[in-house]
């Protein structure tokens, strides 16, 4: 409905797996595993969030064009407001 | 000629200043400023260049609407694709 | 045994939270949110990890002055290295 | 004086080509360069400054670790708490 369904599948798989991540960065820090090997995981999982978001904003933005040209010229732009403050976030975190 | 009239001005001051800040950056290194102090001018020159990306997405974004609300839409969504490419090498830098 | 016993439980709950932040990220996709609230939710866990790892370094840091104070400055200079590698991966992801 | 001698001259030499990568962003700016290009720069360029700061708190920490074992620990402690501040700053820019 909201416009991510070419990658929808390959999101929820990603997200599945980051969880798992998180999980087993619960797990390393319980047991007091060496803090490098911990901080490479948590790079990990920061890239893996990376990618899910840039595969949201791309089902975003082809869905903005597609809404202007079905005569909502309006939408369209005021969703590219909404893409660009959301990149902005992303970006800077 | 490719959409980002609407910030132009604005991302030329931006880029002068921050030309300044890394001329800044070099002559605190020469001078054996305190490490410190560098690395805060760093992060506001990272997140200086940072604004002027989001500035010149948000332009390039509009403009794809607008190319594709032109009357071709292939045109349109092309665009989207680089935009989305750009936006990881961003997120990820 | 690694050094970070004072941040532990904080960064455990840390954890906890971002396992639980992604898993509503997962419910948000499968329900189909507006992508733009599910691109501020990741925004949110990206910083939440990275303060995860701004913390585990803390802790590493101090560590390696400690070690290298107790008599090993080879194994503290060596700790150092690893921290850099690890902060170089932290800041280009 | 405040310890990156190590890394110095290869800093300044980075800055200096950042200058330059930032003078050359005005241009392409200026004349109406396409967006992705420019922004394909600005990653360039932001990953530059992000190795630069890497490379200043390397120098940073091992000197750290030389002035606790100098006898000064308070200091050396003090010294990484503004490079875990300094850090933060770093990855959430």
């Amino acid at each position: 409905m909201y416009g991510y369904h070419k990658n929808k599948e390959d999101v929820l798989g990603r997200l599945r797996r980051i969880e798992g991540q998180v999980r087993g960065l619960h797990r390393m820090v319980e047991q007091d595993k060496y803090c490098i090997d911990i901080l490479t995981q948590i790079s990990a999982a920061t890239r893996a969030l990376d990618t899910v978001a840039v595969r949201l904003l791309d089902d975003h933005l082809h869905h903005c064009v597609k809404e202007a040209l079905a005569g909502d010229e309006e939408d369209g732009q005021r969703m590219v407001e909404e893409a660009s403050a959301a990149i902005e976030r992303l970006v800077k975190s």
